[in-house]
This record gives structure tokens, C-alpha cells and sequence, in this order.
């Protein structure tokens, strides 16, 4: 699937500003300024100045609070945005509602309560972000995630993601039956993504800690139809093409 | 959901031609020529002369199998709608790739050993021609069927349908978690389809013999986004009509 820019110079736009660049950024302007999210239901609410604001919503992470403070805007990030920022950028503190800072081991307790996969969650979501995929919520289109090159204003997504686990019954529970995955590509095809399976593997490990991420692995699968034309050997397009030459 | 005609008259040749008085010449057609189906794999094949097949399509059971014979037109059923004629309208009998003819009871077993969901398929199915609805196979949108009011030359169709049953997991396995959820009805919006959920209740009795079907129930829901703004109370819009009407 090509990919697909925005805009004329959306390309060379992006080209010139790495999204590895945009991260790094964020991550010193987030550690200089001892950021702390506070912990709130399923999200992480940060309150950002002007130059941080820009580069969150540069870098995608979160979404804007519409609020009246002239010289704070307020961001809600998702538990895997915040974790991410917290746990493998190292570059955010969460504090609970009432303003104790957590460690790592609660916060990782606190998430697995509130969402049971939230370990095969976050591995699916750290592995794409740590490849400088921009990684997005994918409700809208009913997947887990929606995988962007760049920043969604330059360039549409790429990929539907659905992470799927050992024992996928009580993680998730797609593509289990055919009409799932019929249903599943028709969409993406009607919103021109590539449907990306990421299946988790525990190798044995639990989730205990966070530690546990390192011995999970990942594999990437992309799903498309079969198009029978597309699949059979390339004699009638030869044919084609030597009667075309004569 | 407002029914789509697809041309100018269509539906008055519905109201003319309803699909009731259509499946009745059928049956009686079926039943005079002592119509035989062939059983092969997951589908019955039937041949039927120029009359028949006219009445198979104005009913829309089965695809038109192309072939060289000039005065036979075959038909490839599917196991729903064969078991139906057969054992619902009583106008089929089924016979086996040895051309001995399958009674009802064999006929059961071998179609429940194709497909473990057919009982609660078969009873979505016949529920749903019971009422005179044209029900089709559903895999192009993901789906279990679709059903439309009258012959989808005249109407668009107006339902995707799901079946679902007891101990779902095993059955069918479909609207378990959100994301399907989400991508259902997006396809259905994209595709101007309202989603039918047809729930199987068993009564506590098993599928062992087709007269089980008479203690099922069937229960209808149909699926749709809730919006925000056309669930609130008519505050705003009295408003507006109000001051429209000063």
C-alpha cells in the first residue's frame, strides 16, 4: 500500500523533521522541566507550557483539554501514552490523586486493574513506538491501535492494529471467526489501512512487573485479501505484454 | 433507517409482487415437479427448468451455477437455505452424491457436522424467511447474513445480521469486546445497514433432532451509535421552534 501524504511537500516536511527527532525533544524539555502527570481514572492528565504543548502535539501524544488557563494547557493521555513516557522514555512522573508520586510497580498494578491485556497492550504499543511509529487510539475505526509514518496532519495512517495474545480468548478475542476478519478487512479497505495483527508471546513470563515486557515478543503480521488475479502466475500479463511489443 | 429503493417504481412492484405470493408458487412448483437437490460438500445443487428457475431467483434461494446444459439452469444452495425448502416449506428432497434421498434426521446430523453453529444459523435463517424477509449470505460485509425486504434488485438491504448464541465463545464469538463492536457498526454506517443481532436462546433443550428448533426462541435487537446530541432532551430544538415559529 502506498503511502499516502497530505499535502504537496508533506513528504520533504517530514523528511526534515524526523519523528525520532521530535521525541527526543520532548523527552530533555519533559525531564528539564520535572513533568507530572496526575493520575486520573483510565487517563493521565499534564499540564504543559507553550513550547512543551507544541512538541506533545507534535509528537502525538494525547489529546488537548479545552481549558480557560491562559498559560497551562492540559493534555489527557491515554494509560499506554503515560506509561510509555513514564517507563521507557523516563521522562514523566505520575502522581495520584492525592499529589504521592508512584513507582513503576504501582502504576503497572494500577493499569493491569483497570485493563486486563494492558500488558499486551502496551508491549503492541512500545513496539511501534519505539520504531517512531506515531500510535494512535483506533476506536473510531473498531481496532486497537491505528499506526501512523508520521504525524496524522502530514500523512494518513498506514495500519489497523489488533494486538493479539496467547490465550486471546479473555485478552481480546478478534479474528477468531471468519466474519471477523471478512468484516475487519472490508473495513480497512473502505478506509484504505492495512490491517496489522500484532501477536504477543509471553514466552512463559507472567506480568508481574514490568521487567516481564523484555521477554515478551512480538510478531507482525499483516492481513490482506486474496485476489485471485493478482495470484496466479504472470502468463496472461506476459502475453499481454509481448503481443503489445509486436 | 429509511428503506432505499434502488429505481423509480420499485416499490410499487414490491407492493405488486410481494415476496409471500413468490415463495408460495415456488413451493407448489417445487412440490409438482418433485424437485431433488444433490448434496454435495457444504452446498445442495439443484436443476430446475426455465419456470422454476425464474421463481428461484424472484425468491433469491441459491447462485446460478453457469453451465453448458441449455434446458436446465443449476443452482448451488446454501446449507440454510436447501435445509429450509426441505424441511420448513417441505417442497425439497435431498439426496446424497450415492442418489439415495437423505431424510431429515440424516440431513441434520450431516449439516450440524459441517458447521457446529448450524442449529442456531438455520433457526436465524428460517425466522427470518418465515417472515417473508430475502435472507443471503453475509460474508462481504463481515456478517452473518443480510436481509432485505424484497428481492435486492428492488431494495437495498436494510439489515446486517449477527447470530448469537448461548455459550457464545463457541458458537459464533462475535461483538465479545468493543473494538468489534466499533467496527461493526462503522462497516454497517459505511454500508448504510442497520446491525440485527439475532440472540438463539436454546430453552435448555439440545440440538439433537430439527423439532428442537420449536423450542427456541429467537430474540431481536437491533445495534446502533449512540449520538450524544439526538439523545439529549428537545430543550434546544423546542427552542429553535419556538423562535422559528414567532
Amino acid at each position: 500500500m502506498a503511502r499516502k501524504w497530505k499535502a504537496k511537500g508533506a513528504e520533504a516536511k517530514a523528511l526534515a523533521d524526523p519523528m525520532s527527532k521530535i521525541v527526543l525533544q520532548l523527552q530533555s524539555s519533559l525531564i528539564q522541566s520535572d513533568a507530572r502527570g496526575i493520575l486520573c481514572g483510565c487517563s493521565v492528565l499534564l499540564a504543559a507550557e507553550e513550547e512543551q504543548a507544541d512538541l506533545l502535539g507534535r509528537a502525538y501524544f494525547g489529546d488537548r483539554v479545552i481549558n480557560a488557563e491562559k498559560d497551562k494547557r492540559w493534555f489527557q493521555l491515554d494509560m499506554e501514552e503515560a506509561f510509555f513516557l513514564c517507563y521507557s522514555l523516563k521522562c514523566l512522573r505520575i502522581v495520584g490523586e492525592d499529589k504521592r508520586p508512584k513507582d513503576v510497580q504501582e502504576l503497572w498494578q494500577y493499569m493491569k486493574s483497570k485493563k486486563a491485556a494492558f500488558p499486551d497492550f502496551y508491549k503492541a504499543y512500545s513496539h511501534l513506538r519505539l520504531k517512531n511509529w506515531v500510535v494512535r487510539p483506533g476506536f473510531k475505526y473498531g481496532v486497537d491501535f491505528v499506526a501512523y509514518r508520521h504525524h496524522p496532519n502530514l500523512v494518513h495512517s498506514d495500519y489497523a492494529v489488533l494486538v493479539s495474545s496467547e490465550g486471546d480468548c479473555e485478552a481480546n478475542g478478534r479474528l477468531r471467526v471468519w466474519s471477523d476478519i471478512h468484516g475487519t478487512l472490508r473495513l480497512c479497505l473502505g478506509v484504505v489501512k492495512a490491517l496489522l495483527v500484532l501477536s504477543i508471546s509471553k514466552n512463559g513470563h507472567d506480568a508481574a512487573s514490568p521487567s516481564c515486557l523484555e521477554n515478551y515478543t512480538v510478531d507482525e503480521r499483516t492481513v490482506s485479501r486474496w485476489v485471485p488475479e493478482q495470484g496466479r502466475e504472470d502468463d496472461t500479463s506476459a502475453d499481454v505484454e509481448s503481443q503489445g511489443s509486436q
